[in-house]
């Protein structure tokens, strides 16, 4: 437990901006993809979990933080955790965040909250700084869940959420014979420093990280400092019917999947919406695929998310209850609706200690009027590790709110100051550690 | 022009039943698929056209044909062509049918016709019976348009209603490198003689077919005497919005063309059906395709028909109005909606003579009440035949309408009855011929 020294003046130590936003560009080669303006930086990325260009952004990340006297270790799920030293043995104070992107993502999600950390870290070894306690810098595996249909797959392995089984098993959506085991493997990053809380402690998670929502840019403020973490589930809904020719099979007589899912999409939106919810449906896919044959089973993704979990189990139930009505698209024959779920994530509430430190860090850089206190919409590391030890995130504004998408921007002024912020919560944190 | 003598007498040559179902079955071992049964034969079929599958077959075709004395022409689109000499020269009284099957379809959709052609042939063969004019089988080349995305594409070239150049260059759906010619080339069916009903003309067109719907099985009837075809088309419809994070972006900050997608085929399927028409969306793709992003474009077919073209053409106009209206699914942005033609049919009506001839068949087969005047609800390659040369066709039941589907079924004693009124009404027409 710490607490915060209202007193703390935060900028003895500055952050390089400029060298932290080249660094960003330059190892966003690795991966860049959908070009959309005419600057080299001014594209997306395509960086999926444990592909060639993320096994070549992690061998960047493992040769700087070796330079700057860190040391390296890779877990068994491939986080790369680069340890520096503190005046006191014990767990680390952590700055983490991911490298991996969507298919179509952007240069900020994740990724600018490795480089923060990477900019904290060459800060402190320009300064000679002594920490109080070990400081370290991870880069998780597989964050986004593009790849290995698991978000948070490999923080949520080390805060014991799933086991490393099951997460090792994981195939990749297009290929089930590649799996997130035989790719660690194939890249070189199946470590053997056990993932887990337990085996591997933390003392604090701290990550910086874009919003990827409108609501900073919309207020006009600059830090968001984040109190916890929506309520999400994710589902595979695999609706059943019967295959038969388009042409002549009259209406009334089709167990139609297609239109059975068509109803259930937008019932499952407006629900939500009514409930001050969110909904999305990002993949799908219809079987045989034959323009003239009505398909026997289309497959969809269903993610729900409410800041309250009461709130998202009501969304869950009548989604349900209503889409168990449309089933029957014909008259004769009905299809059948499952529900598969993929993964539940409770709303998080961030620890005390580390908001304080976030506020605090904030205050010492912009004026109150400048912050806002937010609930992440999305998933993050930081809400696996909340689980297992204290954490606390800040976010800088999203130009539009745009992300998972690669025209995704953050100015080079907010990066330079989320990055500030980073470094001085951790400062502030580690100053008032007792253990 | 024929004129049908009405004290016509049908069945002085009898067609073998058993050996017409035992061939069909026999053949079916090319590209037999998905069993639903312990038998054998309770499989259906996965024959797409040009596949190695399809060469099998057709190679074995070619070899039974001339096996009984016909000449075998392979055009440039791989339609083949087995001739048996009349007793004067011109073109043939030809009986045709596909051998090609969807990637989950049965094992009577085409080809029935083609093996009743076949059994037509050996029992004139074995009769030694001489027609007036040439008679020929015909295996025309992807009618189902699965492959290569154009329904009857090789009776289409023939009838002169697409290029063989565009034909040729159609790329397989899974493969934009696999083209039409070059599986011909591949599979040894890139034949010289020309796809042309000007340069390769027939003297007329009959074909049998399941019905591929439930109206004959429904009505305890056992021969459709067909009048014509329904009209169709087949759009390509594709929403483009924005891709954004599923948990950050409120919904109504959204572009979201899955959710377009979902109403667009509500919306169309409710206009087709209260004209009378259908409404069919079987292929569906979502890019980029991630749990947590709403996509950026998705893309799906759209096949919508009726028996007369002004509702066709009813159908598709207000399915264009209403939809333009639900492009925008959240407030700030607008999905884009893009209609790409793929295929148009208008409605066909069958030649006079031809279907006096088949009704008079039926007739010596069966009670009238056991017959009935049918539209047929899908495309088939007697709908393109019929621009060019006279054509008719006879269906006999499937079981509870089921078409496109491994358990598509008609029972041998259907199958047989509608091969004797295939040859009796080509042996009819045959005999009424002047040129």
């Amino acid at each position: 437990m710490v607490a915060v020294n209202s007193t703390y003046r935060p900028r003895d130590l500055t952050i390089n901006g400029q060298r932290l936003n080249d660094t960003l560009h330059q190892t966003c080669e690795f991966g860049a993809a959908h070009p959309w303006g005419p600057k080299a930086t001014e594209t997306g990325m395509a960086r999926l979990a444990l592909t060639d260009s993320d096994k070549a952004v992690r061998d960047w990340y493992v040769a700087e933080m070796k330079s700057l006297g860190c040391e390296v270790k890779v877990d068994t799920m491939g986080n790369i955790c680069a340890i520096r030293a503190g005046e006191n043995d014990g767990p680390p104070t952590a700055m983490g965040s991911h490298l991996d992107t969507q298919p179509t993502g952007g240069r900020y999600d994740g990724i600018l909250g490795v480089m923060a950390a990477v900019e904290a870290m060459r800060t402190l070894h320009e300064s000679g700084r002594k920490t109080k306690y070990p400081v370290a810098a991870i880069d998780w595996t597989n964050e986004e869940g593009a790849r290995f249909p698991k978000s948070m797959q490999a923080s949520s392995v080390w805060a014991g959420d799933i086991t490393l089984e099951d997460a090792h098993a994981l195939a990749d959506v297009t290929d089930d014979k590649v799996t997130t085991l035989s790719e660690l493997q194939r890249i070189g990053y199946a470590g053997d420093v056990p993932c887990s809380w337990e085996a591997n402690p933390l003392g604090a998670h701290f990550e910086i990280h874009i919003e990827q929502g409108p609501v900073l840019e919309n207020a006009g403020q600059r830090v968001g400092i984040v109190r916890g973490g929506q309520a999400y589930k994710w589902f595979e809904i695999t609706i059943r019917g019967r295959d038969s020719h388009a042409g002549t099979t009259p209406m009334d007589c089709r167990a139609d999947p297609m239109l059975t899912a068509a109803h259930f999409i937008v019932t499952a939106s407006s629900i939500a919406r009514a409930h001050g919810g969110l909904c999305t449906n990002g993949i799908f896919t219809a079987k045989p695929g034959s323009v003239n044959t009505i398909p026997n089973e289309v497959r969809f993704s269903l993610d729900i998310r409410h800041v309250e979990d009461a709130q998202l189990a009501a969304i869950e139930a009548e989604i349900r209850a209503q889409t168990a009505q449309i089933t029957k698209t014909g008259y004769k024959v009905e299809c059948a609706i499952e529900w598969k779920p993929l993964y539940a994530n409770p709303a998080i509430v961030f620890h005390p200690d580390c908001v304080a430190a976030v506020r605090a860090a904030a205050l010492g850089n912009v004026a109150e009027k400048d912050t806002r206190e937010i609930i992440s919409g999305a998933g993050h590391d930081s809400c696996c590790t909340s689980k297992r030890v204290p954490t606390g995130m800040i976010f800088i504004p999203s130009k539009d709110g745009l992300s998972h998408n690669p025209e995704e921007y953050s100015t080079p002024e907010d990066c330079a100051l989320g990055a500030q912020v980073l470094l001085d919560a951790v400062l502030l944190y580690d100053s008032q550690r007792t253990a």
